[in-house]
């Protein structure tokens, strides 16, 4: 009966009702006063915006409304317990390594980690052993990590707390969390996932499991990215014996407001409400939209929908039918120049890069929106038949990482990051055994080669002499245009 | 003309109204679906929740309408930059200490700061000398610090980046910042500023004067406190030479969600144009609800509005009138019994402490909220006259601290936090040389006289000892009822 309820917002609409007078903050008193043209956006919302009152609960010392509407969502999820995050995802990778890293420790990290993750870091003061996903070169994206490197390093380094994988990645595609945490378990060590992007995992048969399903210690989750609540609202799962809920719950004292969003918190929880009461309906109705999609580009010359590779399939991977990789097959518009057609019709994709664009659909995409991406498309092809010439799109030389398992880096954020004339360029050949000073990304595929603080081998040598004479891309730091990488400088 | 404009509320609209269509973050796709009887509170705010997507910027690199917006802040504040936060004071005063402080630098720090200061140390992994405010003993509240004694803090440790004071107090209190960043820029250092509770300083004759305009290099306002943003909508402030920008801007990318909140963000613009356009003209009609009800206090022979004593005047201490604390001069209702009484009868103050129950009136308070509150408190006057017996209120027998000026404390929130079997209980009379592991506050006035990795002297065995023979009350941790102090086990 229990998941029909959505407490925390009962909770906020009876105060609102209630016609309680404010002699507290937020200043506004609830009414959109001085805003003007935009009172009409912000009336309704403003009525929920409250603070820690009698009967509004406190999220840091949960008693009541909140804690109730925090344990309807373990139970969704399938946590034992849950925290409602009102600063992102980012402050649920913060407290996730905070609260199992003391300074010093050491941490498995999948390489291409959100960036949290490594201020996470750089904030506990923790060791990072990166391990590089592994990477498909037909299609130019992360295939999450191997079983086999996270075994490898678990052998070098048995001190590390426990293992940090993003699954899925940006781009939808999921690996066997089920066999890491086996592995991680076996020893006694944690599973933490940056499952940001996958909140709704496992309501819906064509979905991917969900990293709780898989028995990952600790799970952070977006709930405004692919599911329905407010942008910023997000959660933090925890399940079993191996983190302790003391430790996250100062942590996340530490990194949240202490004065947390009413109306965020409140579509926490009518997002968890939704989803239990008809997400897999909703989900389905959101997939017939993308089916209409990918349907439509089955038959297409030239705007193709990236699907699993067969090196994929072998790997165990899925993929988050939601996210829809499309490129241009001609090879006549990158992906840049495809987003940018895309948003001349008034379609905004999630992302671009060299060649794909990256669209996310989700349980709120409709027929009709499907219907409009399909005539942008169409347009856009008429448009663009003719511009520049064909070319076979994606040549995916490199390698993701010039070598699986790092050494550990040291995090600390004010050495690497406070930039009072610690930094110094030194041409690539000569780096070896150098630390590097900031984040060496090319792209594709986009995972950094290089942290700061991250001691480079002869091996990313080589690998980044090969990457130069390519003529890859960088984001940041361009390597092939200056032959320098950023190092600390030691003197 | 600027000033007219908002521009990142602009942006935001122009986008909506475009009828673009998302395939992009949050999952909503500003439709309310699934948000059941919820719909209505949110449909209007859904619409401009949107994301990072071309034309509405980026607040971690901005380069359009969130700088216009923030650089229109900075010109109405009087600050050379200022950066929206969406995370509350919180996350500035996070990015305060982590921009000033590298890893043990010494920072000094008035005694009555908020938690968030003390998880920006811990974070920073700093060294603090807490300074004790002054404290008036007729009302038991703080009067902020006394020049002489930061001085003389000062003097003793060269070493020390600067000074963050908390002004004003969550009374309203505040004190002389003027003479403070004299003294500071004087030798080299900054003055921050938690100003949480005064966004509406200096904008209206009858308010004290901003943090800013006493020439503090950094300052943390919550404009959802006192203004009429949404709850979370902060600004930081920076002017001067002291401060390095590039810290603070990695700073705060670290503590604030990868995903800022549109709708807060866009209320941090509509709150500056409404201070900017009519901000003394809407205070004006504020305080006129606020005089109302000090006209009735007036002559009231129980509840009395607390002003400003002798001492505070002696002191240079202002008053925001918006924060009115109140009181039962006879004594018969405490502060959260009278808390109580006002709730009953719909009116929902800030706070209870034991004597004093805090409204926080603002700009947007109106003569019939005002109205309503005399209303009440009548109704509670003939329902308590009998109650009880007539005591004399505030019986402040107590110094705030046991010392002026503490020794340096080290904050490492782990070896603190963490609670692995590192704590133990200790008679008070024996635990001079030990060190606190967790904050001892006796209250009032509430004011922290042990911090979690404070060295206890004998003065502060004194103080607790007289404390407890006087059965004085603590938060958390009661020194009266157990005879003892948690302090870290060496062993």
């Amino acid at each position: 009966m229990s998941q029909h309820r959505a407490p925390l917002y009962e909770a906020l609409a009876a105060h609102r009702d209630s016609g309680a007078l404010s002699f507290h903050v937020p200043g506004h008193k609830s009414e959109a006063q001085g805003y003007a043209e935009a009172e009409s956006a912000y009336r309704q919302i403003l009525l929920l915006d409250r603070t820690e009152i009698a009967g509004l609960d406190d999220l840091h010392h949960p008693e009541e409304a909140i804690k109730e509407a925090q344990t309807f969502a373990a139970a969704c999820f399938g946590a034992d317990e849950t925290f409602f995050l009102v600063n992102g995802s980012t402050a649920g990778n913060l407290a996730m390594i905070l609260a199992t890293c003391r300074r010093g420790d050491l941490l498995l990290i999948q390489r291409d980690a959100h960036k949290s993750v490594i201020h996470g870091l750089m904030l506990a003061g923790a060791r990072a052993v990166f391990i590089s996903p592994l990477w498909d070169p037909e299609s130019g994206l992360s295939m999450g990590l191997a079983a086999e490197d996270v075994e490898q390093a678990l052998d070098r380094y048995p001190e590390a707390k426990g293992l940090l994988v993003t699954n899925p990645s940006y781009y939808g595609i999921t690996n066997d969390l089920k066999a890491l945490s086996g592995l991680l378990h076996d020893r006694g060590k944690v599973l933490l996932v940056d499952e940001a992007h996958g909140a709704h995992f496992g309501f819906h048969p064509d979905l991917p499991a969900s990293a709780l399903s898989c028995r990952a210690d600790a799970v952070v989750q977006s709930t405004h990215k692919m599911l329905t609540a407010m942008t910023m609202g997000a959660m933090l799962h925890v399940q079993g014996p191996r983190i302790r809920l003391g430790a996250v719950r100062k942590a996340l004292a530490m990194v949240q407001s202490s004065s947390p969003s009413y109306p965020i918190m409140a579509s926490l929880d009518l997002s968890r409400r939704m989803l239990q009461e008809e997400g897999e309906e909703r989900i389905e109705r959101g997939l017939s939209a993308v089916r209409r999609v990918i349907g439509y580009l089955r038959g297409h010359k030239r705007w193709h929908a990236r699907a699993l590779t067969d090196r994929m399939v072998d790997a165990g991977c899925r993929q988050d039918p939601f996210k829809v990789a499309l490129y241009d097959a001609s090879g006549r518009l990158d992906g840049f120049a495809l987003k940018d057609g895309l948003e001349q019709q008034g379609c905004y994709p999630e992302l671009a890069d060299p060649t794909y664009v990256l669209l996310a659909f989700s349980l709120a995409s409709t027929q009709e929106a499907a219907q409009r991406l399909i005539v942008a498309l169409e347009r856009i092809d008429e448009e663009t038949r003719d511009e520049g010439s064909e070319t076979s799109p994606g040549s995916w030389g490199a390698e993701a990482a010039a070598q699986r398992i790092s050494e550990p880096v040291t995090f600390d954020w004010e050495v690497i990051h406070e930039g009072t004339g610690t930094k110094v360029a030194v041409p690539v050949a000569e780096c070896a055994g150098r630390i590097a000073a900031e984040m060496i990304v090319p792209y594709p595929p986009g995972i950094p080669v290089l942290y700061p603080g991250e001691r480079i081998t002869e091996r990313t040598v080589s690998h980044l002499t090969r990457l130069a004479a390519l003529g890859s891309r960088f984001h940041g730091h361009d390597v092939t245009a200056f032959g320098t990488v950023p190092v600390i400088d030691m003197r």
